[in-house]
């Protein structure tokens, strides 16, 4: 497999990408390879200093533009056609690349993927499915943000991709789906939620166990949690913010009563900060687009890009795409 | 003021409630009232066994039956019309009780009070505002659960009405409105928050400081935070399963690397999580019945109680409703 990594987009400096790309190295079989694309003249220098070898392993492809993490999505990809962004999707569309990883600007790459890459035969709307760390296991989310206004039968295909997702990325076998809603009863949330619940109960592809509440994320009930993109992007954050606030205030209690254990303390909560740290996980793939495409946290580390890179060749070895869109034509 | 209790309702046995009424008497007025409401053969033996003086300070009025917490709302209230929780709002639209609290279904307690007191002059649709926590001091979020399919006018009124509760509970001057929203540019979010967000950018009598994301909930961007009860609700439930599975988690992790500190790691961590300890703010009013309604979590105890009546003689002693209605009435 091919690997393309939009080295300019995020919010960590290129040398984050850099790095990760040259660490990911370790991950590619015979035949793999990986692609950095974006500015040559400010890449070069950064792998030399890294690597002066680098040519014989990293391929380098020049893009003249750079998507802003700010900018207005559809217009940024309309003005800047040489973006590394845009150059990296049309890699792909052109067959030069199998898979597309970005650290930019969500909204973007979503919009480029959809606009080159199109959708799988089949699918209704692309979906970003996260995994969610939890002390009973990782938990599918998905959508975290693509698709904000959905309808039933989105949240539908949501149940069956990110089902197929997470039995191969974490060998699931059968995941249970939860549809997120705001009680367990049957007749319970809103009108999206209430129609997605009639078609989830009568689908014998999805193993679904009914509604699930906010909390049920960490309760080890459900494997996949199925949501509109404006849930599940909100939820998305404030899990992000509340881990923080709840490990740094329990660190500022305990070094006020233990001053001796600081260190210790210290180490915790870092460890526990850790154990929801989006790096270890590497990145989202967008469901349902024609191709892999792997969405990553914006304050990626290389860490977090060598990860995307383990998540892209395991979905493409694996033949995601080819078993959705199998999947989809049982229906 | 008289301020009715409903016994029955909630997930702890009724004790709580009887405990957390004879505590609250300590906030009472000369004037002021408490009345409790429910099956008075069970209720007469938990009060005697706490205080044999009780019917000189407590007042006890008989419903035989009671809404059980799974219950669909509505048929269980036309059901069950002599419930706790319909003979209480019933004695409130008759004038026998200032306000009204009550632990039980928060379903059914919203039906209830929209059935017998009604919407305030020019409220659209109630909502619950919910105090979050937070280090940078409180955050209120409304709706968290009575409205799941709201309209821009009812999200716009939620910023009215919330300002106003936020303003006399915790004495911030002219609060800081965020929009619950996947982004803070304008363009961000689903049809609801756009339409939503040119009614607050035009409405001097909201301090509106633009879209905010989950992750603000927590970083004392905002005072009052506006949503759908959909949304609210997903995620009041996520922040109280993930406080305790960050906290506990750390615990776990702490108490392995210094087992002699056991007792300390333990207190700190019971402190963490009494800081998120919905029985500290008491309940949640239910914000545009004419009426004061204050919604109590299931589990809440008789500190929960009692602060639910400290918020219905403060909201009611400053007249918020009157403060509404004057405020709804400036379009």
């Amino acid at each position: 497999m091919r690997v393309g990594i939009d080295a300019m987009g995020g919010d960590a400096p290129a040398q984050a990408r850099v790095d990760g790309a040259l660490a990911a190295r370790d991950l590619l079989a015979e035949g793999d390879r990986i692609v950095l694309v974006g500015n040559s003249e400010r890449l070069q220098p950064l792998l030399e200093a890294s690597d002066p070898a680098w040519p014989e392993t990293i391929d380098l492809r020049h893009a003249s533009e750079e998507v802003g993490m700010q900018e207005p999505p559809v217009e940024a990809l309309r003005s800047k056609p040489d973006s590394s962004m845009s150059v990296l999707t049309r890699m792909q569309r052109d067959g030069e690349l199998d898979a597309s990883i970005s650290a930019g600007s969500t909204g973007a790459f979503v919009a480029a993927s959809q606009m080159y890459l199109r959708r799988l035969r089949g699918v209704h709307r692309p979906g970003i499915a996260i995994l969610t760390p939890t002390f009973h296991g990782p938990v599918a989310m998905c959508d975290v943000g693509a698709n904000v206004n959905c309808r039933p039968s989105h949240l539908h295909q949501y149940a069956l991709m990110s089902s197929l997702y997470i039995q191969m990325i974490a060998g699931i076998d059968s995941p249970r789906v939860g549809l997120l809603s705001v009680g367990e009863e049957e007749g319970k949330g809103n009108e999206l939620t209430k129609r997605t619940l009639e078609l989830l109960k009568c689908d014998p592809r999805v193993n679904f166990i009914g509604n699930v509440e906010g909390r049920d994320v960490f309760g080890g009930t459900c494997d996949v949690m199925v949501c509109d993109g404006f849930v599940g992007n909100v939820v998305l954050k404030l899990m992000e913010g509340m881990v923080q606030s709840v490990a740094m205030g329990l660190l500022e209690m305990l070094k006020a009563a233990m001053p001796a254990q600081e260190q210790t303390v210290q180490g915790a909560a870092r460890s526990i900060i850790s154990r929801y740290d989006f790096n270890d996980y590497g990145g989202a793939p967008l469901l349902g687009v024609n191709g892999i495409v792997i969405i990553c946290h914006g304050a990626s580390d290389n860490r977090g890009i060598k990860n995307a890179v383990r998540v892209a060749l395991d979905l493409g070895k694996r033949q995601i795409n080819e078993k959705i869109i199998s999947m989809l034509s049982q229906e």
